[in-house]
């Protein structure tokens, strides 16, 4: 049970951004940008970065959620969220991939953490800035989306469907929700 | 020096915002709404969480911001917000702000780690829900500040005078910068 009384049933981020809207919508926002706007890295790996962060600070909703995502993004699929999930280091993702989720790896712990040599590693395999920032500013956005979740005990279900149907609508509509897309007149 | 090649010399957060101003304005929104918006918690309370969790969490260019700008708003200026850093739990805050200075110290280490008597005890200080879920928010968006601006390696003042600099600026125009301003044309 939520430690706080929401507004509506919904699970996970879902309640908290229609609880309080004037924070839902920036962080709607944010979400959309990184992990839909135009960027040389596809939706299926961005969205991997976010499975792979959520699961490794052991946020339930986030990580199936975004593990759907990326999944049905990916010509892979589940098997390899999953891989990724259990040990980056050998998932059989591209040299560039896998240096940009060492980095994410190493943010989730803490921005400290990140070395010049993971940096480098990441340059080595064709990692522009631009990636780079967005890889740390990904793996940084679900420190705060997981602490969000969990920190207000949000329910996550328990049906892998329900994050399924999520996935597909999160493809097709994005991440505002109806009532904070900007332009909005609800 | 910073990780990646920015495009001006603006330390800490601001020279990110400014590098990717698609990320910048939600993240410019959401400090906004969650530190200066309307609230039943002070800016000055409000700014001490998001200096204590940036002091947990060892952000530099943060905690020195926050602190400043926690400090100008506060009555017991700079001299709390020391004390809160070295050990919240005997500062000389109310029973309310101390029983959320602890869910946001929870909330630093994970979302987990907030017990349901961590959120009684703020309820039985008179915290509402809005307070328990803003403070919860403000510890999990300074998750993600610290994590973007050390993950990033960017470049954090070491003289005071730049902070107590830009805590007046922050007071008196707040958290977007000029070229992110909605309805901005520039």
């Amino acid at each position: 049970m939520p430690h706080i009384t929401l507004n509506s049933e919904e699970p996970g981020i879902r309640g908290l951004l229609r609880y309080r809207p004037e924070t839902g919508r920036p962080i709607s926002e944010l979400a959309e940008v990184l992990l839909r706007g135009p960027s040389t890295l596809t939706r299926g790996e961005r969205e991997l970065i976010a499975a792979y962060v959520s699961a490794l600070n052991g946020c339930r909703y986030c990580s199936a959620s975004h593990a759907a995502t990326a999944a049905a993004q990916l010509p892979d699929g589940m098997a390899l969220v999953e891989q990724v999930c259990v040990d980056a280091g050998t998932a059989q993702v591209s040299a560039k991939l896998k240096a940009l989720l060492a980095i994410a790896a190493a943010v989730q712990h803490s921005g400290l953490s990140v070395t010049a040599g993971q940096v480098a590693d990441a340059r080595a395999a064709a990692a522009t800035d631009l990636e780079i920032h967005d890889t740390v500013l990904i793996a940084a956005a679900f420190a705060m989306m997981n602490r969000y979740v969990d920190g207000l005990a949000t329910i996550a279900p328990e049906d892998p469907a329900v994050y399924t149907a999520g996935a597909q609508r999160l493809i097709s509509q994005g991440y505002f929700p109806p009532s904070t897309e900007p332009g909005s007149q609800t």
